[in-house]
Formats: C-alpha cells, structure tokens, sequence
C-alpha cells in the first residue's frame, strides 16, 4: 500500500522514481464515457452536484488511465453558491452568477454552507469508498480572489476586471468579500479532508496580471490564511497551490507565505527555474503544455523529457501546467503514461 | 531642444526627473476626438492606411496632454497584410485575416512590402513633419511570434493554439514562417526609421504561456535577429522590446540576448524586480495597471508614487503595463500626468 500512493509520498517531499501522474480535468470532456453521462445527465451543474455522478465522473478517467491520483469532479463555483449566488452554466459560455459589488446578502452560517455543499461531501465520500485505496483522492477549492473575480465579473470573461475596479475603488469592502471567501473556503477545504480526501489544491487560476502589491493582499494573504485555518483542523494535511501564471517571483513569495506542501507550476514557468528556487522545500506539480499534449508526436515526447530530466531525484508529480483540453486524443495521453512510466 | 527629448535620453540610459511618459495605445478610443473621427472614417483598417488621418489621430494625444513620445497611429497586422493576407476588423470581434498553415503563397518581395506599407510610411513621415520637434515619434511593429499566432489562427482569439501546434506539429515549416516575419518586420523597421521614426517598438503581445524553450525559439531568437538587422541598417536605431507577460526569467533572458535599449514590462512584474535585474543594463518602461486607471482615486496615485519611487534615478519611461483601455475617464489621465509632473 505504502509503494502504491506515491503521490502522498511525494506531498510529503519524497522522490518518487518514475513520478506520479494526474492532470488537471483528466474527467471531463476529452473522454468519450464522460461525454455520454453528459448527455444523460443534462448540465454540467447538475453532474457535480449530484454525488452518484460526481463519484462516476471521477471514477472514469481512473478506470481508463490508472493515473496516480483522482480528483473529485466539482467546481470551483461551488463557494459562491453556499454564499448564497445561484450559478448557472451557458453551454459555451462558460458559467453565469449575479454579479456583486457589495458583501451586503451573502451567506455566512456554516451549517447553511453545509447543507448547500453537502452534495459535494456525499459524493466525495461515496469515491473515496469506491476507488481502490492505493488511489489518492484529491478534493480542492477555488481561491478567494479567483472567486471574488467571478462574483464580481458574474462570469468567467474579462475576467479580472470587476474585481481588480472592486478593490483599488474600495478596499475595505473589497477585504471583507475576501474574509468571508476566506472563511468558506477553507470551511469547504476541511469538510473535504474530513470525507474523505487525501490531499486539497486550492485553484488560483487568475492570479497572473496581478501588481505585486495587490498580488500580496488578494492572492498570498488570504491562501496563507486558509492553509493556516485546515492546519488547525488538520495538522497532517496535504496542500498544493496553485497560484497560475503568476510571476516567478510571485510563485516563490507565495509558496513560503502560505507554506503550502507543493506548488503547482503552468506551462510558462521554466521548470529548472522551479527546481532552483522551489524545489528544496517544496513539492513541484506541473507543467506541460496542455497544447503539447494535443500535437503528440515528438514535441510531446521533448517536451516530457525535458520535465522528467529536470526533476530526477526531486519530489514531484507530473502533471500539465493547465487542464486538458476538450480535444486531447486519448492515444497522446496513453503515449505521455507510457513515456512517464518507463522513466528511470 | 536636448532638454526636452527626455524620451529619448532615457533610451540612451540616461536618467530624467521627473521621468518621460506615453501610454500604450495613447492614440486611441478613451479619446472623444478619436471616436467622432472614427465615425466619419468608418474602419479601424481605413484610418491605419490613410495617412492623414493616421497622422491625425497620432496628434490627438499629444495636443490634448503633451505626452513625451507620440506613437503612430497604425497595426500590427500591417505586416501580415503585406505578406499578402487582408485584413478585416469585425466591429466587437477583433481583426480577421485568411489561416495560413504552411507559408505557400505568401509575398517574399521587399519591392511589393514597400507598395503594401507605402501609407504607413507616408503616414509617419506627415506626422514628424507635423510634430513639434521636441517630441519623439514611436514607429512599432509585431514580433513574429504574435504576428505568426494571427496567422495561423486567422484571428485574435484562442491566439497561441493554432500556432503552438503548428510549431510543435511542424517545426520546420514554421520556422519558415518566423523566417519570413524576421525579414518583414525588420524591413517595416528600418522604414518607419526612415521614414522620420525617432525610435521602434516591438510588441510581442501573446509571448505569454510559452514553454521556456519555445520561449527561446519562437520570442528570444527572432527577435534577437530582428534588431541585429536594424542595427546594421542604423547603428544609432533606439529599440524598445515588448514580451508581454513574459516570466521574469524570460524578459532578463529577452532583454540580454536581443540588446533592445528598452524593455517595456507588463502590470505583473514587480518594478522592484526589473530595477534590481535589469535596471543596470536597459532603461525601462511601464508598468501601471491600466485598470488603477480606471478607478483613478487614492489607488491609482499609490500606484503611481510606488512606480516612480522605485525607478528613482534611473533610466525610465513612465507607461502603462498593457494599452490603455476604452473606457478611461480622462479626468484619471490628467490626474495621473499630473502626479508624475510634480514628481522629483
């Protein structure tokens, strides 16, 4: 058991030859029995909040690819629906909720975030009980500011926007939108290790065009915050951050402010830079070029390579430096598990 | 006369108090004049390639704020118009042009780029003839990785896919096609220089996201040749390189390895970082938030004051991290200019 989860092994600063391997979305659109269900089930919204089909889409991509770790099929979105803000998903548009631009009417009892998120936590708990136990279960949270961008935006374009005018217009209000998220999210991030996950990421997935300022205020302190509340809850649980595309500075500011176990890197962020400046203290996660991924081929196998190489000897799990994307050929991930597994 | 080309002193890595300033797409829709122009003229595209009305639209700017450097009035698809693929701008949707995916059929004669680019150069040397002589002139271009994701998508949007996999797909044609870029763009270069251009920028506005080995051939390598050829054609030539969004590893290996005299940095790179790295060798432009502009207030002035405390007694150029937006009360850019003016 212990060889098997290796993955944990590695959020525990381990090295683990060759490395784990999950990738961001692995359930989701690029696999055909994830694209039936859809069609049964209806709406996105519906799959994550519906534990049975929760629990089967993050099964899916297990069962096909024995990646090293599942990670529950959720949504970020899912905080600022316990906070009170109906979400809806327009098919390719991406997702819609009312915009705020006041924390006037938002949610702030747990036991009514727990019965709104309770879905989440049943179906967390229904895979943790299906999946083989060598299999870590990931669970994981947007962060605040991500968050607080599409509660201000009411959607997921233009994205930064809203929430950046909130902020430097009135930053009082704008640090008690933060607080409340802060509260919920790390609310959600211990109810998930508490049914069941074996490790949380928090998704920072707007962090990047941040001033390093603001970047201090509205991404790293709230993060350090959380990860700071699920330690008090739960000493030994494994955290990775994921502060995307933010500077290398950024990364580095962040990864010892918030002391989060691993620190997952996007596509830009040079892997030997990471391994330099990161890679004693932290886990690494990351970081192929999702588009990589789709061309195959020898620019796939380079591209891994160079990853693989890099990070010999290190604790690290190998994954993209973003979420797969809907039309990755399912025959370049089997080429990216076999390269993976035949590392030495 | 010397005391008032402060723009280009500091390309020369001198430093001036208190530091010059421009905004990125100066010349442009926040401007009322702009708007009632472009209703009599119709297009974006028809306003780029008439000359009159091109120089006009530069000296609105400069008229309404005495900015230190104007910046024509033109496209960065201008280039692949020459290269033979027209251009369209769909109101609301951004520019279009014809998907290339291999580089038949594209113009190779610098004699048919001249007939192609004649109204951008008429353009430029009518607006230094018209420009008080105190005041510098931009002439710009794309880099050839941004031009080349146009290309290959046909359009702003999704811009790195289309070619990130031809890239990856088929590294050898699309070498041929960066080849191209690096001629096209240098000779549009060494026109504009010609043509009464005072100094050159080169906007690589998708160089964002790239692995840090594509970064290297597809950014850095082009770019590298781009201003090795203008140099050759004019020694003297003051050049102001433009990675946006680039890592900070990537814009100190950008700026060592092309010898741009300038390196224009976005809103997410900490000033304090560019000061300690390459403040030594390179003046510096940027970096304010576009959106701080926005809001105006205590927020944008503690933006401002943190941009000019930090730049003290260097070689800089007060800009923006990214252009300027549609809708900017010009109220914030007066109280912006304002704030650098008294700044000692």
């Amino acid at each position: 058991l212990f060889e098997e989860r290796k993955f944990l092994r590695v959020l525990s600063k381990q090295s683990v030859s060759p490395p784990p391997v999950w990738l961001m979305r692995q359930a989701g659109r690029y696999l055909p029995e994830y694209r039936e269900l859809r069609t049964k089930a209806g709406s996105f919204w519906t799959m994550a909040m519906t534990p049975e089909l929760a629990c089967e889409i993050t099964l899916q991509p297990i069962r096909r690819f024995g990646f090293d770790a599942a990670i529950l099929f959720s949504d970020i979105l899912v905080v600022p629906f316990a906070l009170g803000l109906p979400v809806t998903f327009v098919e390719g548009e991406g997702p819609r909720l009312p915009a705020i631009n006041s924390v006037d009417g938002l949610i702030r009892d747990p036991q009514a975030w727990l019965e709104a998120l309770r879905p989440v936590y049943d179906g967390l708990a229904m895979t943790r009980a299906k999946l083989d136990a060598q299999t870590p279960l990931i669970g994981f949270a947007g962060a605040p500011w991500t968050l607080a961008t599409y509660m201000a935006a009411g959607r997921g374009k233009d994205e930064q926007r809203a929430a950046k005018l909130w902020g430097y217009g009135d930053p009082l209000s704008f640090d008690a939108l933060l607080d409340i998220l802060v509260e919920c999210v790390a609310f959600h991030l211990i109810r998930q290790l508490e049914a069941g996950a074996d490790a949380v990421q928090i998704f920072d997935s707007w962090a990047s065009g941040l001033p390093a300022a603001m970047f201090e205020c509205w991404v790293i302190e709230p993060t350090r915050r959380i990860v700071e509340k699920v330690r008090t809850a739960h000493p030994d649980a494994k955290i990775i951050g994921f502060p995307r595309a933010s500077t290398l500075e950024g990364y580095e500011r962040y990864a010892q402010a918030t002391k989060v176990d691993a620190i997952s890197i996007d596509t830009a962020a040079p892997i030997h830079w990471a391994v330099r400046t990161l890679g004693g203290g932290f886990a690494l996660q990351g970081n192929l070029d999702p588009i990589a991924l789709i061309a195959g081929g020898d620019a796939l196998l380079r591209a891994t390579d160079e990853i693989l190489d890099a990070t010999r000897g290190l604790p690290f799990v190998f994954n993209l430096g973003h979420g797969i994307l809907p039309d990755t050929p399912i025959a370049h991930v089997e080429q990216l598990l076999t390269r993976i597994r035949s590392a030495r």
